[in-house]
């Protein structure tokens, strides 16, 4: 069992930040990845439509044999986690409580932005997840649906991006924020703008290092970590190709993905 | 056969730009609306996958009875109109040539400028279209992924919209274009913002207003104009429900919705 693959999903390639982290702390595993790329965005959905997708993601990693599963996707968390995590046995965890743990680890956090999509936003689970944890936060999120876009055309390091930033920032700036959950596993990749557009005392939490960690963390208890020296492999499987997909998925990943093949979803 | 509907279908609600054309120039015809919300966008997708999307829609438009389908999607057009046309025997129009022809109509037509999704640009349609009516076109596409999400983000107004439009439109504006043409449904909202950065000489086609016009003519000459003077009815559906749809739709068709319907639509 120690040596089968973990299983990754998310609504499109942006998942893949999550699986590079994950990579760099636990390089004996084998990654089976799923972009539900024809489906994409989750962001803007439903949670019933969301769950529904989720089912059906899940599916098909049960159907590769993996040992775990990584939801990758913060949409599909904030909806879906709770009743994965009940139909099925096998252990499911998400990218929302490892990036919480990590806001909260430090005693001083009291002033906390999120920025993440529509449908994270208004899903109130981070907020909620937050202000259960602990009592007496200043939580703000902020929907922040242009940003995706604005990365997956590679206009990271563009004056205009920097101007919608500031203008989405400047709410949370004004409340004096001194921690910024970056609630999107597309946000990676702005860190370095985030850096210099934000005070500096303004500490980053992401969901893919948290989630790595917090990954580490589980399997280990469980007796699950593969530790075998001879590197992990990747498969990456989406339900649609494009070149703009594999071009995305080198940009998360800093490297070639190798091989992409073709999923097909059977309806849940 | 002249009382039944019309059937519209899209991947979103942006499609309703079409309709609202439609429903201005021939008041009289009740519209069926099909958006699938729960798939969109398509512009990102591959040919065959939107090709499978495409068929469902029309399957789905098929089963109300509607006497001819529009296609207002410039991706699904791109892509599928041809195999839509060969399957099935209903009249089924597109969002592309009536664009094409509208540009044309002006004999003095020389240097196009095509502003549209990835996919749309990607597909070569709308430059295949234009070269093979008229030669010594200058033709000039610029894939604009961003539009729509500012559209939908409702900063229309805003600076930085203008700045990007700025930044998209340069080379088309460096090379002398007469004549752009936005070729997607989402796009005339843009044209006031549109009117004020371009020179006022070049002249801005859209696929609604096009379209419209194109549909009547075709109507017309099957027979098929529905000329009662009660108003046409318009009947919603959506495969994925949510606040921000009804709320797009309003601002696309300028005017309330009404009930959204939530579509199920069989895989084909």
């Amino acid at each position: 069992m120690k040596n089968a693959a973990l299983g990754f999903f998310d609504s499109g390639v942006g998942g893949l930040t999550v699986v590079r982290a994950v990579q760099d702390l636990l390089p004996g595993e084998d990654v089976i990845y799923l972009g539900d790329t024809a489906r994409l965005p989750y962001g803007s959905k439903s949670p019933e439509t969301i769950r529904q997708f989720a089912d059906e993601d899940v599916g098909f990693l049960l159907s590769k044999g993996v040992k775990a599963i990584v939801v990758a996707c913060n949409t599909a968390t904030a909806h879906a986690l709770p009743s994965l995590q009940e139909r099925y046995r096998i252990p499911i965890m998400g990218v929302i409580l490892p990036g919480v743990e990590a806001a909260l680890a430090d005693p001083d956090t009291e002033r906390i932005g999120i920025i993440a999509t529509r449908g994270t936003i208004g899903s109130h689970v981070y907020q909620h997840a937050l202000a259960t944890r602990k009592t007496g936060l200043m939580i703000h999120g902020v929907a922040t649906p242009l940003l995706v876009p604005l990365i997956e055309e590679n206009w990271i390091s563009e004056e205009v991006t920097k101007d919608i930033l500031r203008k989405y920032l400047k709410p949370l700036i004004d409340k004096g924020i001194d921690t910024l959950m970056l609630a999107c596993t597309h946000y990676p990749l702005l860190v370095p703008v985030l850096e210099e557009i934000l005070p500096a005392d303004v500490r980053l939490v992401d969901s893919a290092s948290t989630c790595a960690a917090h990954l580490k963390k589980m399997l280990g208890e469980m007796d699950l970590l593969n530790v075998k020296n001879d590197g992990g492999k990747l498969e990456i499987h989406l339900t649609d190709l494009s070149e703009q997909f594999e071009e995305l998925a080198k940009r998360f990943l800093r490297k070639s993905p190798g091989k992409v093949r073709r999923a097909v979803l059977v309806p849940g």
